[in-house]
């Protein structure tokens, strides 16, 4: 059953509205310039919760709301990395999130250079004893972003690793494609029961150097003073943000858009994800300004703490655990800013007949149908997924996402308006298909 | 007159020779690895120097010395600049070269815009009384980098006409064409008899940020705490690091290849300067080891302390006052890294058809001959141009140079090896045809 004229007619007079309308770059230019950076637990994450209540409520959401959850703060402090031998340089880098600092005081130790996570696992218990543990993994760049898979996991768990080996520091070239002197910072997790030393990741620009002394096979000597704090005795209130256009007919069931709200304290968040909070906001609100109230609830929800490991996510699970069964679509914006180009469905075997109707739309659009039907959602939107609430997972070309990826580089210019504006439209468009048509995702 | 079939014989097989060789890439590898960079009257500048006097003598120059002149160092510090209200932020900035600091206090002021210097030259006095004066004029991208002479005037001198109007500090949108987090430094000049006052370079990003901020309506305060010093009753050496292959008929006629030595102090200086350095020690050492000694004397001249206003270039010219008239011909690097696409010469009219059968064998290669003939020699050589001594200037593509022009980000993964390896061969053809043909270039 393909759409009916009148569907594809509506698809078309909200793609020509939204995809000319410049609402979701004004929601992050908003978010960056009057709130900025929003860490987990910080001011500005306290101003950025403030900020998406009151958008939404100017925007006439039907209810806008927020659920609190917990979080130990972290504070990054001040950096200073340098190579103090053979040939001293002042080194660009960023503790890692999580990380443990040096408590004032200057390690100086000589570097062990692995060229990956796999060859630093190897290392014997030992060897790494008063040394700093090096991991040079270069990621690379895919339309997918497939390259941050394959390098992330040195970042998360590399210092405990390199601990367990006698190591006093762990240094990473960082997780990132670019060539700027900026580091990539990004969650990292101590094991239980290993020493905790610091984990910093210098820029792609600094670890060629240091690569480039350490092939000159004397001894190199790094020098560190990481300012960074574990706030772990205390605990801060942190909240996910809620607005819903309330269903006409089907008021309990909920189609929900999300992204988050937090960001790292480095840039202002605008690509991660700033054009997300944006996006599902807009999307929501035009639907519904545009082709009047749905049938089913659309809700948007700006998760806190995301960064930080899905603390918001998991919270949103666990206070909506009776809901869930109701919540029937996730779908969430985390990826930066190319045109998307795939959709992934994560639904029910009829369902998927209704998505290969709305899917033969939106390749008019450019955008294709994956032969996959296992998406559970992204990034928070996981934490639904996996709690059985079904998905669909949109694909942008990732190319330059990790260009800017967590680096004081993620701002405002990065955004690409126009693919913005495309992309906010292909948002709409899904929740108007979904929130208007009652097939259970499910079946 | 045409060239020979010997003479294009051996252009050929110099080109062939010098454009597969690494030996340039490999010098700036050194370079930037192992002094790193070499801010005039720095550390780094006298282990530069003591570098340059290694490398052309390990390389079998038959004459490789130094000639000092006086610098007054200057010291960046930490700088430290926020957005104080309506909506904080902390930016990215950089001191410029020369600026007085702040003594350890912090301004904060309310901000005045303008658009571009002119309208800051057209400010009333008085009416930046205890204000901070901004000019946001953004840098244009061009081929031959002529938005470069759009913007930088502002720089040189926008503190002084600032202050003349009563700013207690200048603040300027970055002269780059880039969207990085990194301030562009660059030098700046105090007007005698006008209070001297803080200035300071902040990134493209932060730029954008302040100026959506300004959009808003409300007052905007900046808070700055700039650890920049001038040590004007401070006298340092450096030195100008000279290397000569010995003419075999005329020695005391001199082909001059010219680049800059020293660097600011913020990233290595890999594209400014430190490529020209690879590029005409390569292309001297290569005509001299690859086509023997020539007749001329090739002269490498490594100048010092170009960025902080030419103070090399100007000490050679006094020195060697006496020795002008022998200084055939004079050509300089450092205009980075884009294939060079043309020839401009600056030579007298006999010599000028010489030229020109120099330029028809190199639009083989794709490089063209400017109409013109009033090339001066570039950065330092234009002391010397400006005192005589006839230049031909190259030009390459510059559409990315200043991306990274004085900033933390020119780094060696910012030199392309291929352009390198093009130009250093461009460098040593015309040095051969330079030396071994004896016509006089002034006439
Ligand atoms: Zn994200
Ligand atoms: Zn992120
Ligand atoms: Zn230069
Ligand atoms: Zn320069």
């Amino acid at each position: 059953a393909a759409l009916t004229p009148e569907q594809t007619a509506t698809l078309d007079k909200l793609h020509q509205h939204v995809s000319q309308h410049t609402q979701s770059y004004s929601l992050v230019e908003s978010l960056t310039t009057e709130v900025g950076h929003r860490m987990a637990g910080s001011e500005g994450d306290r101003k950025a919760v403030a900020w998406a209540m009151d958008m939404m409520q100017g925007l006439g959401f039907d209810k806008v709301w927020k659920e609190p959850f917990e979080v130990h703060p972290w504070t990054r402090g001040d950096l200073s990395i340098q190579i103090s031998g053979p040939y001293p340089h002042t080194l660009e880098g960023l503790a890692l999130g999580g990380s443990v600092g040096t408590d004032g005081n200057t390690l100086n130790a000589e570097v062990v250079y692995f060229p990956d996570f796999a060859a630093l696992k190897d290392a014997r218990p030992g060897s790494l004893d008063g040394k700093i543990a090096y991991v040079g993994f270069r990621m690379s760049r895919h339309k997918d972003g497939h390259g941050y898979g394959e390098a992330v996991g040195a970042r998360g768990a590399g210092a405990s690793v390199a601990a367990e080996k006698g190591a006093i520091a762990f240094v990473l070239r960082s997780v990132g494609t670019d060539n700027n002197r900026h580091g990539h910072t990004g969650m990292m997790r101590y094991q239980d029961g290993v020493a905790r030393i610091p984990a910093v990741a210098i820029s792609n620009p600094d670890a060629d150097l240091l690569e480039n002394q350490l092939k000159r096979g004397q001894p190199v000597q790094l020098s560190l003073n990481v300012g960074a704090k574990r706030h772990d005795d205390q605990s801060v209130t942190s909240y996910n943000v809620m607005g819903e256009i309330t269903g006409s007919e089907f008021p309990e069931q909920i189609i929900a858009l999300g992204a988050h709200l937090d960001s790292w304290d480095v840039g202002t968040g605008a690509v991660d994800d700033g054009l997300g909070v944006g996006m599902t906001i807009s999307a929501a609100h035009q639907v519904a300004s545009f082709t009047g109230r749905p049938k089913r609830t659309i809700r948007v929800i700006l998760f806190g703490a995301e960064e930080v490991g899905l603390l918001g996510a998991r919270a949103y699970v666990a206070a909506h655990k009776d809901e869930l069964a109701n919540h029937q679509m996730g779908f969430e914006w985390d990826f930066g800013n190319g045109n998307i180009y795939q959709m992934t469905p994560g639904v029910g075997p009829m369902a998927l007949a209704h998505i290969q109707d709305f899917a033969d739309y939106l390749a008019k659009l450019g955008i294709s149908l994956s032969a996959r039907n296992d998406a559970k959602g992204q990034s928070d939107m996981s934490a639904l997924g996996y709690s059985g609430v079904p998905a669909v997972n949109f694909a942008p070309d990732g190319s330059d996402y990790f260009d800017w990826h967590h680096t004081p580089n993620d701002t405002l210019d990065k955004v690409d308006p126009e693919a913005l504006k495309f992309n906010t439209s292909v948002f709409s468009l899904f929740t108007w298909f979904a929130a208007n048509h009652p097939f259970d995702f499910r079946q």
